[in-house]
């Protein structure tokens, strides 16, 4: 009966945890937490936070219980403090202050990643918070039930800072976003980023753009944000959400290697370096199976498709990871979007000659009741025509989600931009049209090159 | 200029119109239209008779204008009589019973289906309808103007049979389906048939199954429906819809071939048998990609396609059907259920070892508001884990429909069930789960197997 230990109970230890027992019943599988919330749906709490979720405990993927009757063995508060790769031992300090070493015959490093913490004055200062684990946010729920806060500062306009605008604002407070580029969300693009300004101003959010912080002050009961622009912006709490970085604090010392952004570097079967230590989710980096080359790219189904390849390999098995295409989506308020695959840039970047058109189309036919406008960005190769990326936002509703993942499909496929008329797809007037939107922003593509 | 002559004005024959012009600007198209409906969306007339469409002019998916604007020529009520193959002409009658002959270069048959006529007396009564044409529509809607019917019985639980079971159940008719088989919607596979069934039964349809009609006669104010079972069967209006078949008397006489159901016989350029002649939509046999046969599968996805090669064809190019998957979708009340690929049987037949389970997964985080379950079956080949086939039913807004064309992505690409965990597809709690739903089932399907 080999040991496997896992340091890290979120979306990828439990991947890997629960797949090695899949592969191999036998296995003795042990996950050593720093928390007590096993397999917690981070991604859950700005909904939480909005109120949309009243308890807490349903966002749990699944319960201690469910997790336990797989054969899984969770260590609750043991905060890995030491791996040796050498006597292949794990050292960690429990909640009670008392050290244990457990010996691992395979070690998975599923310690994800912490929120960047920028270095200006007043971070620490109460009101100011962070958003990435539980424990982060019952501190903001506790805050706002204490002190009934009516004004909150994001700074940051990633997926956590826009999440939070909608989630605060719904809630109550009068927020104001503040955005070091002159763009918001900008992974999703230039094109679109227009459209998540008007979602927002049309909620009430104040939007502050091209904005340095350079501290925060406390100024009477308020947090003051002295910035590069001396706009006065002042709020009762302030949410930093300007990035995660890999928490890879662990293999200091181990000789086990990082890159990207300090991620550890692993291959395609999720080893690292290191003889029998494996590394998946948010520490690690990323294949990307368009560009062939790793990326830092944190993001949950990453995690949970690199855990269970990390799980099953540390059981004897031989998966492959198969790469990220950048898949994202997101809701802020009424609006979705989406994003796969590179975008124009990102092709260039990749050595592609990249050509991208904007279509917009109805999500079904209007005569249908309900129909709103889909935003359809296509990147296709000009000499090629090989499909290399897409955006879309349109209504919560709206079938965003699963038509970027038909995009998604297309391109792990590497089907070329034509090829996506010859994809029978399903019609009924209220959910499409007899050509897919999809279809029909990859014909206005090849129209725009001319054919 | 080569004249470019097309019979019939819907989907078909309006996208090879378009098509033709758009790649040969030059070209001389003109169609020839049986009514003054060019281009409408028969499939859309359901909702016009349940009421959730107010004015039947918002189902033509392109105005007059519009298409004249493309340089197409619509000729209103010319119904083509006959085709002359050698002296490459058409002739026609228009509404005031005048003749017309027009030269053709290239000649496009595109007429469409009819609905079958059952053999059994009463077909004719006043008060019994089929549905197919605008006519049909425009009939139904003026009786139920006229008559204020307050029940109707419809013959046929095909897709058009459950539709108007919605319709005329939202219009406030008591409403009764007479089944001939045990199922409801066989094409969708018998495993989700109870789905329907319920759906219907929740919204007060009465349901008669196992059931043969042998006339319908005229008592009293009502019509009555004779059957085998010698169940008493009464209503103030009859739908009968037993299905399509294709209207090809046009081809009479001229040595076009015809094959299934009387189908038009066509190569994937769709070509006819006679030189310079082609045909595409519901008149003709329909190439299935994945089996690599022909089918009769009257679909207005198909139509457009087919329509799009042949008029790309007529006017010089060399496009190929890539083939029908048999994707389809249809929402009944609430209820969303939509097919792709091939059922199990079908599987069977098609020389597979077909293995297929059943998932059910919610189609979101449930901690997020709405969330509703979705149930997929997948079928995949025992021996080489090929994906050979899909169905999802759920809940209108559940994503279904794009969560079938994900499926019909994936079968297009000829990709295995297990592949489908590779696919990056896209997650926030609002819309997915870490593993779609999709990805869920593979792996439930995987674990079938006992892997």
């Amino acid at each position: 009966m080999s040991a496997l230990v896992i340091i890290g109970g979120s979306d990828a230890g439990i991947s890997a945890a629960l797949r090695a027992k899949e592969v191999d019943p036998s296995a003795d599988v042990k996950i050593l937490l720093a928390n007590n919330f096993p397999n917690y749906s981070i991604c859950g709490l700005p909904f939480y936070l909005s109120g949309e979720v009243s308890d807490w405990r349903t966002l749990a993927h699944r319960t201690v219980e469910e997790i336990e009757k797989q054969g899984v063995h969770l260590l609750f508060s043991h905060t890995a403090t030491k791996v040796d790769p050498e006597s292949k031992t794990v050292t960690d300090l429990d909640a009670t202050g008392k050290t244990h070493t457990t010996k691992f015959d395979k070690l998975i490093i599923a310690t994800g990643a912490v929120s960047v913490r920028p270095s200006f004055a007043g971070i620490l200062l109460p009101g100011v918070f962070f958003l990435r684990w539980m424990d982060d946010g019952f501190s903001i729920h506790r805050y706002m039930i204490e002190h009934h806060p009516e004004s909150a500062i994001i700074l940051g306009s990633g997926y956590i800072g826009m999440e939070m605008a909608d989630a605060l604002t719904r809630r109550g407070l009068s927020v104001t976003v503040l955005a070091r580029s002159g763009r918001l969300l900008k992974t999703l693009g230039q094109e679109m980023g227009y459209l998540i300004d008007n979602e927002l101003l049309r909620h009430g959010v104040r939007i502050v753009k091209g904005i340095a912080v350079t501290s925060i002050e406390k100024t009477g009961k308020n947090l003051a944000i002295r910035n590069s622009q001396h706009i006065p912006i002042e709020g009762d709490m302030v949410l930093v959400a300007t990035g995660a970085r890999p928490e890879t604090s662990i293999g200091t010392g181990t000789g086990i290697l990082t890159g990207l952004q300090g991620a550890i570097r692993v291959n395609r079967a999720m080893e690292t370096n290191i003889q029998d230590i494996y590394a998946a989710g948010d520490c690690v980096e990323t294949w990307h199976h368009f560009t062939k080359k790793y990326t830092y790219l944190p993001l949950g189904t990453t995690a949970h498709k690199q855990g269970r390849v990390a799980g099953e390999n540390a059981v004897g098995g031989h998966a492959e990871f198969a790469g990220s295409l950048g898949t994202q989506v997101v809701k802020i308020f009424d609006l979705v979007m989406a994003r796969t695959g590179l975008l124009e840039n990102e092709a260039s970047e990749a050595g592609f000659d990249p050509v991208s058109i904007d279509h917009e189309a109805w999500d079904h036919k209007t005569y249908y009741p309900g129909a709103t406008p889909l935003r359809i960005r296509i990147t296709g190769d000009r000499r090629t025509h090989q499909l290399l990326g897409a955006q879309i936002a349109g209504c919560y509703g709206a079938e965003v989600s699963k038509r970027i993942d038909l995009f998604a499909t297309a391109i792990f496929n590497e089907m070329t931009v034509d090829s996506l008329s010859h994809l029978d797809l399903s019609y009924t007037p209220p959910l499409s049209s007899p050509w897919d939107p999809v279809q029909m922003a990859s014909q206005a593509w090849i129209k725009a090159l001319g054919r």
